[in-house]
């Protein structure tokens, strides 16, 4: 985003520059999963992962969508801070020996990836509804609820784990 | 975390290693907030980083209470994530023009941050139950608590603001 101050003049340059974000971002996802999806012990964790990744590739196509709505190109700017996520997943995705705590890592990170997702998700909504353009909003929010309904299976695998610990 | 594979083996190394991260993460927060302020247009958005840039100096304290309790001394590690969202929010809170503008594309990027912060203080919060730590436990959950009402006065901001435009 290091153009950001000379391109954003208004509010619909503003909505466009963060769908071009999330957009670099959903497909960086598409790409780290597949690895995460191979490094997880735990079938229920793999299975989360799996399902998501096909969700993601259902977001790219929904924010194709997007871009059409606002007669604007589909493509991506880079985005630091998803690299970062990612950068953080991926050195997780390593070879930690103990495959219990190589599931916690996993899953941690895949759920910083989903709450930088909801927070673009959740602003990229208001902005939508700011514009007035209610069928991107509702386009939106269906992957919101997507997003939110992956960070609560996560959270769910981690409680069955303490659950069995305890 | 470039270092995360060859460090952790246990829970204890997975738990301390993400309490590096998000102290560093904080103590880089602490230093963004005041150029965020400085930027701000809107009177509710300024008081409202302020107050927690406030509570961030607060939440530093509180994990080095926490380092202190797992007998550790405080220190960070590098957290590509954060760095990516503050690099972000730097380019935003360069010189937008429209002062309405540079407002919510600085709420947005304090909306990421506050997430990011929301999922590692929930992963944190589940080791500590998971080793059997409930005092630390309970002492990032007030944090929790902070960083969820944060990100909730930043979109009743957002609503306000959606509401004056309608």
């Amino acid at each position: 985003m290091g153009i950001f101050s000379a391109d954003i003049k208004s509010f619909e340059d503003l909505f466009l520059h963060q769908l071009r974000d999330i957009y670099y971002a959903e497909k960086q996802i598409v790409k780290a999963l597949p690895d995460m999806i191979e490094k997880a012990d735990n079938a229920q964790l793999r299975q989360a992962f799996q399902h998501h990744l096909e969700e993601s590739r259902g977001h790219v196509q929904r924010l194709e969508q997007v871009f059409g709505m606002i007669g604007q190109e589909a493509k991506g700017v880079n985005c630091p801070a998803i690299d970062g996520i990612i950068e953080e997943a991926n050195d997780i995705a390593g070879d930690v020996s103990d495959a219990r705590v190589l599931d916690a890592a996993l899953a941690a990170a895949a759920q910083a990836v989903e709450h930088y997702e909801m927070s673009r998700y959740g602003t990229l909504i208001a902005w939508a509804q700011e514009m007035g353009n209610q069928e991107c909003a509702r386009l939106l929010q269906q992957t919101l609820e997507e997003e939110k309904a992956a960070d609560r299976k996560l959270t769910e695998i981690a409680e069955d784990r303490l659950n069995r610990a305890a």
